[in-house]
């Protein structure tokens, strides 16, 4: 994949956010990452979506962060995302949204339990929900750090089969294999967290779905034995 | 009706759950049976509906649930569709969704009380749900044994005066005398569960409508003596 | 106006019902009466919106209820609102939905009360509810007895000040000087029903706005020193 | 800026405020100050936004209040506006609305409390909630004194840094540089309003975001070493 390829695939990825209706003005950023290459392409920061061009696209280095030409500014979140994709093998593609019902987990602090199948064909297990970050990870190296709790949250988890999290008191981040599938992981996370809030609406003391079920649901769209789709 | 139109019936369901908004990318299904030849069409698996096409339908015997020609693969619902095709006399259009109301009320394991006679113009008394699926249903025919949990919750109820279920941890199907019909059902559970949830908001101790009232709103609309529509 | 006028604005105002999306399918109807010669016009019963023509209004004598006309049979509702009109001098519009806020209060039994200026604007306290109908009432004259329980609940209370209602179990009604006013009473009653709702969500003992604030905000509106709008 | 750029913004604004879905029929407004000619505009009293037309913003003087020309009626809540931008120095655009969620916590009687980053983003500590007018303030002088109650919220606050109130009863006020960023500000008002709610229902006991977070948040986007945006 050229550089334009990958800006014209990040610009695809970030105008699907505004059409799923995840984000308002200059809200959330999508990024992709040319594993390759080692090249990321993220959203300039603060340009609202109707304004946005594929030429606008960012470019940065994988791993010193620097630009690669003369551009914009990157998503004030961009360090966030790049520090992610060293962590995370295999994760291609981050978005970044404050949607509604997602963000309200976020801001309760509370991981976002898997309470049916919606949840369990896209999630294994519950989304979790990182710490606060302390008031030393918050002056210096901010958005670093928010990557660090992410980072944190995830031991012990494969984040390929949980592609999302929820950073406490701010928002989530979702992930997949290009920009334009953390873009559908972002719009799933959406959906269950409303789910879940509701269920709890109508029982407060629903449990989880039984891991049985759970498994059965994410082993029937993903591993060598899914069934779901088409071959 | 020739598998031809039997195929267009049934993707105009399809096309017409996406636009009544009770699905997103590939979720949900809707099926069509032809009882006089024993054929049923269904959505093909994990096909976006932006892409459905009416000869993508795919056609399956109801007895074998063998595949009548060469096609995409059928949903991986098929197998619950068939079931319950054979189980419930004179239904004859089936539609799963993971609406958003309607699932939460399956997570939260609660069958759909009758709070009103929105709802009992519809269903006759509670929209009933599931048991869980055991670990061994689980594993061994999940999709068949989806229709034997449905068709336990309907002993003593009669599937064409109630057409909905909810299927604990997973989500609402609904039918009708065609895949056009199941999708109205649908559409109506949906709101109706929304109701509910709403009114339990308000008056947490809301009990159900009087069992004469919702009779006679389910027989205005339903029966010999129905004086609603035209005739 | 002549009759063909009376069908093009009584057809208006249903067009106008679902265009605010407080209807869906065939549920809902709007009728308007013309005062000075006794014709009530109404919509058909069971005729989806996207079918109906101004020529399908059906037209009712306001006194015996027979129809004028070689027609469709009006809407189920007719008798309610025919009562309706001969109870409440000077309403000449009357919209029934089962819009989902307003249902949900009607289902939870619980008159709708006055919390902020946004109700006071348009209701002059609570908006009322219904008894439910006895099972006598129910069996034998159903429409006409929804009239009396609604004329029960304005004892003492004018219903042109307030010109909604909520009937127990079943849905809201409103009304107003035509056909359009009464659904704008019935949009604002049902965006005045979610939010009061969700004040409830927040602050469960929120208490109703001072009558001093509520007459004000009634009077900026209405009657001889109201300086609302253009002269 | 001339009279008739004066009218076009304010204009832009006004329409701008269907097109968020904050309003519906007449509801609402926003005004525009040009503070070098001490000359207000303002959209008129009970006009639908439909039938808006930029000529028809009606020109007030800032400190008598005066009509500038002939024209329509301003709005009613025009004594508000007014004393806001008296009393507010660098806040050139105001709207009012009757937004659901905002209108909700000001019926509640409650300040918004800052519950996470995108609320710190926007907004410096809690969103206000006035006191309910007295009857003698209601009586006489209801709009300006509904300005006196927001004046008293802000004592020890900054109204630049927290752009927006909660009137209690009543719903918010929101504001900013010119009338198209005071919309803005009534967005995200509303969407934070929700999100507060949803987070309250997960969480009854949420706490507020650590101020070191806020604050980090509120210089991310403000102040001489913001870093978020293009420069």
């Amino acid at each position: 994949m050229n550089a334009k390829e990958l800006k014209e695939r990040t610009y695809e990825a970030n105008m699907e956010l505004e059409r799923k209706k995840l984000v308002i003005y200059t809200w959330g950023n999508v990024s992709q990452l040319d594993a390759d290459r080692g090249i990321v392409a993220i959203k300039p920061s603060g340009v609202p979506y109707a304004q946005l061009a594929p030429e606008m696209m960012v470019l940065m280095d994988l791993e010193s962060g620097n630009l690669l030409e003369e551009s914009l500014r990157p998503s004030s979140d961009a360090p966030t995302h790049l520090a992610l994709y060293r962590a995370f093998d295999g994760v291609c593609g981050i978005t970044h949204t404050h949607s509604t019902y997602a963000t309200a987990w976020a801001q309760a602090g509370r991981a976002l339990p898997c309470l049916g199948t919606t949840h369990a064909d896209y999630f294994h297990g519950e989304v979790p929900v990182t710490r606060f970050l302390t008031p030393e990870e918050t002056v210096e190296g901010y958005e670093e750090n928010t990557a660090v709790v992410i980072w944190e949250a995830f031991q012990g988890k494969n984040p390929l089969h949980t592609p999302a999290v929820l950073v406490r008191g701010h928002g989530p981040f979702a992930w997949g294999k290009d920009g334009m599938e953390s873009v559908h992981s972002a719009v799933v996370l959406e959906e269950v967290a409303k789910m879940a809030l509701l269920t709890m609406h109508i029982a407060p003391e629903a449990q989880s779905l039984p891991d049985y079920l759970g498994e059965k649901h994410f082993l029937r769209k993903h591993g060598p034995n899914a069934y779901y789709g088409q071959k």
